[in-house]
């Protein structure tokens, strides 16, 4: 499928080369061709969406589609975090997220779906690549959306992998901004001290215009990132647990970047670093069982057993541990600061290989744990394999560089796709 | 008033020396004597909580009332955050800490009054140890609940200085956790930097109980701190801005605690801490700007002029500076872990002076912005003085070292007792 920049689109529909509804109308035609088979949506209502198009066309976003997952809050839209337990619910008001896509002139046709409390328990979205398999979670519906070009980007959220493991399995770009840049008010709450809004596209620069269109920026394009790129290709501690095809694709990624000029290295995280994965489980599950007090008070038989199972190891780790996973976590923020110094990117692998087939099983987050626990900003690019379905590379940066992290990632991207 | 310590009271519960019901009454009584005047909940439902008593009187916390601020979703009574745009909203959830103290027994007699979305805008609490002044906020009146004896304890929420400065002025022990360790789910947030759940109580074993429970802990005492402790007196950059009431309390809180055999020095913070009030500043306004997107976009003029003025400077944060500011914050907290290393506790200032007198201003901040940046425990322990009103002195600890940090505190109450 050939990709037009969010950025082209945009300039086409500004200068009335092509009208708002026609951009509109390729992405619900997308959406009525693919939908019943790929099931992106908890929510779908693009009659709604299209009735509202005149207010919307003259804004920042066109009217154009954005997918956004159904673990943020919609006062005009039902609101589910993928739970039984919240069918029906109409919340008071739009998260924060939501409400700044209006106000920028998204259409939110609908509300993607989300795993249960965008934890494990999977929803019926299909990956758009390949139906048999899962698009990845928790974030599925808004990945698998952009994927099929039902929306030319999306919101998801990563505590875990959420963002970063369905972008890989889709074929897409996905985008988990430094910890605490994105609003999370409105949305759900799983662990706080991970909780990360995080974006999708079909390329670097569609996320990059959303994120800063969505922090208040002017929607400029980034500089270019000058010359060489300094980057540390992590092979980590749990290499082993890369697929062949995954382990390939992320030698083969680095191969093509040194014959780019860029300086590729292999480096070894610190030996610290391999308890984060530990820790980041505590401090999740703990969170999570407290941020759930309620469902567990007043509906427990309608939570899942992969979240009760959850919540019991959660209630299970005691309020010392957790303090002393927070500190641990902290001590490895500040050593992270001082390792990329020496480097411009990290390289790393972005899932342990195509997605699964089946839908019951979303993949393993054990390559994202540690960057959600370190609060970097991470992407993962698709990237050329003879496996039988996407697969991505990680891209990871500097905590609170974003802008300079995006412009190395458009770099990496334009090396990769020559 | 005497104080009987809320551990006293639930075993005297628990032994059947009075029982669940003549308990809550007595905060009843308090409430109906004083609660036309003191105004210190924005909803109040004694009958359905005196109804429910028989199920609670057996659990942890007794029945007793605890005061619960309207910051946090309540499903079963209003939930305005202190905004006329709420007014009637009734969430569809309890918030994680209001579910955790149904479970532990409490009676939530109501939801006690907040500034506006835990901001500058007063609501109608007047101090109930001197009702021609404030008793200070955002928790207002949790703060005043507990100090009229209407609750033994109550919960509040602080940004910048929204428990140790209420609880200061109200003559009560406030008690803020590390950032992070109660749950902020079903919360309204306004600046999730630092917004953190805190506790109020008649002494510090009062709030170390409470706190204990709520983090799933049996409630066992914390064990005594052994002997000489090791204090570190800041007076600091604001010491011109604290009244002379205030400084007086402070270097006699210093002198009674050298006098009791602890060891005192004065001790200068490093000088990036100066510049960390308006880091908070800056991330409070841009977060505060962002999390309030749908009131801005819905009810602009249903905000006060208080908070719009505050998103109006959030929004003028670019991302870049709230970046950076968080990038200083998180260098300020690991350098305040090394100077913390040298000492046991801090003590400083818990605010400029007692209470101001009306309820326009809830008084300022300027000595709890620091330690809200730098996510530390922080208690506010009243002190015996010739002030009209009650003026507090602040004690600052490890982070995630609450336990050790309460049993100090306690030990540091003692001496000022003695």
């Amino acid at each position: 499928m050939t990709h037009t920049p969010l950025r082209d689109t945009l300039a086409e529909i500004a200068r009335g080369d092509i009208t708002a509804t026609e951009a509109f109308d390729a992405c619900a035609a997308a959406i009525e061709a693919r939908e019943p088979e790929i099931r992106a949506f908890a929510h779908l209502d693009l009659d709604r969406a299209r009735d509202a198009l005149p207010g919307r066309a003259g804004l920042p976003l066109g009217g154009l589609p954005v997918a956004l997952k159904d673990i943020f809050d919609s006062a005009d839209m039902p609101t589910t975090y993928g739970s039984p337990i919240y069918a029906g619910w109409r919340p008071k008001t739009d998260a924060a997220v939501a409400a700044r896509l209006k106000a920028l002139g998204a259409s939110l046709v609908g509300k993607t779906v989300t795993t249960e409390f965008a934890m494990a328990h999977p929803g019926p979205t299909r990956n758009p690549r390949d139906p048999a398999r899962t698009p990845g979670g928790s974030s599925s519906g808004s990945a698998a959306a952009v994927a099929a070009g039902m929306a030319p980007v999306g919101i998801g959220t990563q505590t875990a992998g959420s963002v970063i493991r369905p972008a890989s399995f889709c074929g897409i770009v996905g985008f988990k901004p430094s910890f605490g840049t994105l609003p999370t008010a409105g949305m759900k709450p799983l662990a706080p001290s991970f909780d990360t809004v995080g974006l999708f596209g079909r390329a670097v620069d569609d996320c990059a215009l959303l994120y800063d269109l969505l922090l208040g920026g002017d929607g400029a394009p980034i500089p270019p990132a000058a010359g060489r790129l300094r980057i540390g290709l992590v092979r980590g501690a749990n290499w082993s647990e890369a697929s062949p095809e995954a382990q390939a694709a992320l030698l083969g990624a680095a191969e093509t970047l040194a014959d780019a000029g860029h300086a590729v290295e292999e480096i070894r995280p610190p030996a610290s670093f391999e308890e984060l994965d530990a820790a980041h489980w505590t401090i999740m599950a703990r969170e999570a069982s407290l941020a759930t007090a309620f469902e567990q008070a007043t509906a427990p038989k309608r939570i899942s057993a992969s979240f009760s199972r959850l919540i019991a190891d959660g209630l299970a780790v005691s309020a010392a541990l957790h303090a002393a996973a927070l500190a641990q976590m902290n001590a490895a923020r500040a050593e992270m600061d001082g390792l990329e110094a020496g480097f411009d990117l990290l390289l790393t692998f972005s899932a342990p290989g195509p997605a699964p087939v089946g839908l019951e099983f979303t993949g393993s987050p054990v390559f994202n744990r540690l960057w959600s626990a370190l609060g970097t900003p991470c992407a993962t690019l698709p990237v050329r394999t003879e496996a039988p379905a996407p697969i991505g590379v990680q891209l990871v940066g500097r905590r609170y560089d974003d802008a300079s992290f995006l412009a190395r990632a458009r770099a990496v991207e334009q090396a990769l796709a020559a």
